[in-house]
This record gives structure tokens, sequence and C-alpha cells, in this order.
């Protein structure tokens, strides 16, 4: 029986840490070690990962000790041993995608990110396991507080091997649901950026997917995320994760939009009575809830949003059409049936499909532009309820993506907080802010979450 | 000695011979034997290809045979025998990128317009020479009008191949001014697309790179375009090229805005004489040219792409960087002297300074905007004056982008006439439209093509 509590479970934490490897009492070295004794514990039951390079990890973390030492750490985050996405390409580990299709894929060279982690001094311990192509189809990882559950998808294995204690933090991507919902599933705090922000490297083939951070804090989140965006910037052509080099200092809201998203209708009573009871709280500390029927504006930024995981799952499917055609051709083996079936339902669609999924997206993104004026953010669950008792025959067996979709769909920053417990689970909270605006909704999430323990 | 004359050459032509393989007197599979027959007559000296699969041509060629022999072709470009840039990925052939460090590189899977090609019937024939990461370090291509002179680059290859009338119609890309240029100083047609619309597939790594078609007029330019954007669409999340399927009906421009660009003060007195000429011919057949002096928007707007060289250049650096480095520390001898001090040049740049360096594109693009009022599009040369001759030590061995950065720093599309001869070599004309106009000027472009012939 899972018996998960938001205020006593302690999260692993780096930036607090770090002091200690200054004065010598402590190293990153002997850090890495605390993790890999967590990982030998825990790896058996929570699967998270699909290769570590050990070896790799503990010169890196040597190294990192020597710079700590001599007082010249390469930033903040020198030595934090970072669990990588199985999409991301890095040099020292093949990349599988999750994907049959790609086994022995080993194109040694490195992700932009993971670039900007190792020139940060981060060490990069290993591949974390992602569903197939960050799709529907999972991998064997469980939920780290109570095996017969997933732990999201599809940064399963970073969602997981955070909550595990096994590293301070995690790449994630996501393009429907992929980091939030993992993390608001495992009780992280994560960051999906604004759009382009973080460079993603080899990986801009979809048009609505961020690179972002799984963390025990906010603190550690917005180190990792400030560390890759200085270095490597954002996509190609857009501006990159801006803001305090430190971690933004908590900032309460005045007033926020709250969001339902097409899941709310579908939700569970026990997670919507735990949503209520967190509003009535805020409410109580005096901030403004403006709810769908407060405002027309609001209500309009709802109907724009009901169709999100339609118009994301269009768009995406179609972006991924030529690649995920190819692999199949390469081996008709190498691709699950539930990716054959998302391959039909693109390749059905003709070009004016596509450019009225992204109309629609426009529309969308213009209606959310229109209510800023109105609060500091919105503020939504995170994940439709506790994490789903895994079934390999459902649809969606690492949950549904009904309350990420819209941020996605959006380009918003969105950071989730582990706020809620229902049935014994995490269920995590979500800031989204207005695209740009990553560090003032990670402020406003790090006084919600300081305000709740 | 050179003796090119832009109104006796004939270049090869594809959709006036299909009509041919409907009545069964001409085949596709013969087509192709005819440009194999001209391959290896002038490959030796031109020098065009890395690779070709003359096998899976012949038998895509004879599939496509059979096809328009029952009425039934995929599309106006069935059989067609196209050349890839090697800088594409190609199922069936190696992509070298014109890098050492690239040998053996073989993914086996498409590029998304290679897929499309395919998807139409085209009959991929091989890969064509690029210059190094499609930088500056030349490959081995000649010009096909003077051996002794570069085709220039970095779509070398796929320049030379249509020039040397091996095949109709060549995939290239263009960054700073790789399509534009080679099709200049080779005598072919050739169209930049807007930006973002043709699906560039894996290679989005930088956000003012575009895929273009050289070809030997512009009907097959823009059934070859369409062929993809149609089956493909866009990159992800951008606007597909559109506009009629059938080739765009010639129209008569009633205004132009004469560009010159940073390269004017550095050419030729033949090559400025030859433009002053073509543009007396256009005001005496009662267009109406608005240059720089006439109007300050057409001021203001040359004075936003002065720097057009530096500042495309410092964005593409500066989003090629980490994948440069990954390659040069797997190995130290896998990219030239020039491509290391490129890589130098990116290294010392800041974010900050990448940001800076969008600022001035983004008001580039405004200042363009601008003008839109004042002409149909804007003429320039497309080339600094006729392909110099080959010289290894030069910075810029295959020529100069000053005439070409403009349009890729304003994600404008781009066509490019063969009108002129400077010492009895090409020298191309480009018209610009406004981004998303690529259609509207195709159709100027053809108009002055036929008005020249």
């Amino acid at each position: 029986m899972a018996g998960y509590s938001p205020k006593d479970f302690q999260a692993l934490r780096w930036h607090d840490a770090t002091p200690a490897f200054r004065d010598g009492t402590d190293t990153p070295r002997a850090y890495l070690e605390r993790c890999l004794e967590t990982i030998a514990a825990r790896e058996p039951a929570v699967q998270a990962w699909v290769v570590r390079n050990e070896a790799g990890a503990r010169d890196a973390a040597d190294s990192s000790t020597a710079r700590w030492r001599a007082g010249r750490p390469l930033s903040p985050i020198d030595g934090m041993p970072v669990g990588i996405k199985d999409l991301l390409e890095t040099r020292d580990m093949p990349t599988g995608m999750g994907c049959a299709g790609y086994k022995g894929n080993f194109p040694k060279r490195d992700n932009a990110a993971v670039t900007a982690l190792r020139e940060a001094g981060a060490v990069v311990l290993g591949k974390t396991v992602t569903t197939e192509l960050g799709g529907a189809h999972p991998g064997p990882t469980t939920n780290p507080f109570d095996v017969r559950r997933t732990p999201g998808g599809s940064s399963s294995g970073s969602a997981a091997a955070v909550a595990a204690r096994m590293v301070p933090a995690a790449i994630g991507t996501q393009v429907g649901g992929s980091i939030i919902r993992p993390a608001a599933y495992c009780g992280n705090v994560a960051l999906k950026p604004s759009q382009g922000a973080i460079n993603r490297g080899e990986r801009q083939a979809t048009s609505q997917s961020t690179h972002g951070v799984h963390a025990g804090c906010i603190e550690d989140m917005w180190l990792v995320a400030m560390a890759i965006a200085s270095r490597v910037g954002g996509d190609p052509g857009r501006a990159p994760l801006s803001g305090p080099a430190a971690p933004p200092v908590p900032r309460r809201p005045e007033r926020l939009v709250v969001m339902e998203t097409e899941g709310w209708a579908e939700l569970d009573a026990a997670s919507k009575a735990a949503f209520a009871a967190l509003l009535a709280r805020l409410e109580a500390a005096g901030i403004t809830l403006v709810r769908r029927g407060d405002h027309p504006l609001a209500e309009r930024f709802e109907q724009g949003i009901t169709d999100a995981r339609a118009i994301s799952g269009a768009i995406t499917g179609w972006e991924n059409r030529w690649n995920t055609r190819n692999l199949l051709e390469q081996d008709p083996d190498g691709i699950s049936a539930r990716a054959k079936a998302v391959l039909a339902r693109a390749e059905a669609m003709t070009v004016a499909d596509y450019q009225a999924a992204l109309a629609m997206r426009e529309e969308a993104q213009a209606r959310h532009a229109r209510i800023a004026p109105l609060a500091d953010a919105v503020i939504a669950l995170a994940c439709p309820g506790p994490a789903p008792v895994f079934d390999a025959e459902s649809a969606r067996p690492t949950g549904d993506v009904a309350f990420n979709a819209p941020s996605s769909m959006l380009f918003a920053p969105v950071v989730t907080v582990p706020l809620l417990a229902v049935d014994g689970m995490p269920v995590g909270v979500q800031l989204m802010g207005q695209p740009g605006q990553d560090a003032g909704t990670a402020a406003l999430a790090r006084w919600l979450l300081d305000s709740e323990k």
C-alpha cells in the first residue's frame, strides 16, 4: 500500500549539498556513490535505466571533486549526477529510443543539452527509459511509490529515477505530456520550458516538443535548465531560457486562472476534491481565482484547448510521419502495433489537414495570450489523478495527456510541483505562464511549494 | 575558353518529355539511360557525384515506365532522375556531408524530401558533392562551362549535374548562399523557398537553412518543389510551400526594387555593366525600377542587409557549434582547418551574442516587410559575377555569399534565372519575394526568363 505524503517525502537535493564540497566534508564522488547505492537497492523494482556508464561517471565525479576542492567548479551543478532520457544522443552510450528499430543505434555524439551538461561539469550517469519513440507504447519502468502502477510517460525513467532518489535531476522531453505527467505521478518538481527555450540539438523534428528537467526541488530544476540554456541556448532561431542564474526567489501570486482542460470531466472524485481543497487554501490565503465562468476570456481560453489532445496528436503524428515510415521500411517489426496505428492515422492526413491543425493551435495560442492580463499564471492539475495501475492492454498505459496537451500546444512554460496525495500516491499541480515567462512561473511555483510544506 | 550564352544554351528538361511517356514513344527508363550516357561522358571532368545507385535507379525507372504506360503516373515527376545533395540522408546510399568525420555514415533512412520524391515516383539517382558540412571547404566538382572554375557551393554537385545535363533537377540546400550562387554560376534555374516551406527532415539544426531545387527550367523546378511540399509539407510547425500544382503562369512585374547588397562595391565592371543593361531593357519594357536612392524605405532596407554575411555567419556558426564540437571530439582530423576556424569563432560567442544577431536579423526582416508595397519583388544579381577560377588557398574557394546572404537572413523566397553571360560564363539574376510568395516569385521569374529568350 502506497503511503506517499507530499509533506513528508524527502526528495534528493543537490544545491544544498555543494557547500560541503567546498569545505571538503563531502565530495561529488561520494555523492555519486550514494546514488549508485540507491540504484543498486531500487533499480530491480523501478527499472528506470536502459544503460549506465558508471566508470565514466566515476571519472567525471573525480574530476569534479578536484575542481570543487580547488574552489573552481565549472558551474553550480558541477558533479551533479544526471539521467538522460534515451531519446537524446550521447556519445558514450547507445540511444535506443525505447524502440526495437533503433537496436544498436550508437551515433557517438552528444545532444546539445548533453554537451552543455558536460561543459557545466555534470556527471552524465546513464540513459533513462522512454516509451517507444516517446509515444504510448510503454517501457518496463514502475512507479517508485507503487510497483504496480505506471510512472507515467514518455519520460518514464527520468521521472522514476528522480522520485526513487537515484539522481537529483534528469532530462525529459515533452511533446504532449511527457515531462509534466510522469513528474506529477512521481512527486517530482519539473520544468517544461517555453517552446524553443532549451536547445533540442538533433531533436528538432516536431514543432511542439521541448527538453525539460525533472528534479527534487525548484532550485535544482532551475540550475540544471540554466546550465544548459546559458551554454547552448535555445532551438535554432528561438530565444533561449532567460532569467536569474540563481534559482528564482519565491513570489506569491495575486491572481490565478483555474484551468480545467478536457480531462476534468473524466477525473475521479478524490482528485477533484483534493484540488478543490488546495484552491480553497489559496483563496483563504487571499489569492484571487479566476474560473472559466468568471470571465468570458477565461471561458474562450478553455474552449480553445478543448481538443488539445487531438490537435497535438495530429500535428505531432504528421511531423513524425516520414521518419516512422522510414523506420518501418527498414524493419517491419521495428515498431509496435501502437506506433503503426499512429503512423496509419498520420498517413491518412493531407498537408491541408496539417495546416488546419496548425491554425487551430495558433488560435488557441492567441486565446491564451488574451488571458495574460487576468492573472499571474494558470493553475491546474498536472495529471489526471494518481498514476493508474499498469494495464498493457490500455490505449494509454502510461496515462492520459489531457492535462498536459494544452501547455504543449500553447508553447507555454509549465512547472509542476508535488502538492497533493490521492490514494497514497502523488498528484502534481501545474502552474503555466505565458511563453517566455519561465523564470516567473518557477518563482510562483516555488512560493506554492513553500506555502504548502 | 568558355562560350556560354543564356540564349543558346539548351538545358535538360523533363516536363515536356512526359507526353511521350504516355504515348509510348519514349520511356522514363530510356530517359534515365540518356542521363547515364551524359554522366559517363562528362563526370570525369565535372565530378558532380559522390555516389550513384544506378541499379536502384534503373529499377525505379522501369516501375515508372510501367506506370506511365498504364496511364497512372504517381505525379508529374514520376520517373524523373534527380540528384540529392550529400547532406541529406538516403536509405540506400551513405551520407558523407563532404566531411572526413562522416566517413562510413550510413543511417539507412530517407530525408523527408527524399521520402516525398520517392513517393512521387522520382528516380533518386545519387548523391551530389557538397562542400564540407555545407561550409567553405570545397569538394572536387568543377564548373561544367569551364573546368578551371568553381561551380559554386555548397550545393556544388547539384548545380553542376543539372548544368551538365546529367539530370533535369537536383536538390540543394542553402543557409547563406548555397543554392542560389552555384545555380547562378552554372546557368541553372533554382528555387530557394521561403524559410520552412520545404520539410528539411532531420536537417532542422539551423534556423535559416532551406532545401531547394536546381533545374533546367522554371516548370521542372516548380513541379519538383510542389511534389515534395504536397507530400511532406514544410518544416515542423511552418506553412508549407503552396501555390498551383502546375507551374506558375508567367507574370510581368510592374515594379521591381533593385537590391545592391554588400557585394555591389566589390563587383567587377563587366558584371555591373551586364546587370545595368538588363535593367535598361526592363525599363524600356515599361517596368518601374525602385533603386535605393529612390525611396527612403528602399535605402533603409539596403542598410538592414549591409552586414548580412556577418549576421548569417554568426547565427549559423553558433547553431552548428555543439554538433561540430562533437565531430571534432570524435576525430580531431575529422574536419578541415577551415571548419575548425568557423568553430573557434562560434565558440567565442555567448548566448547573448547569438541573441543580438537574431535581433539584427529580425530587424532586417521588418525592413524587408516594409518595402512590400513598393514593388512586386526585389531584383539583384544572384552571384558576384562569373564563377571564379578555383583557388584552394582562397578564403572562399566556391565564391562569396554577399549576393545571397540577404535572402537567407530574410527567410524570403528567391528564384534565380540564367539571364546574363560575363566572360563567356553564366551569371544568374535573382528575384526575391516576401516570405510565402514563392509561387508569385516563380511566376515573375518565368516572365523574365521568357522575355529575355
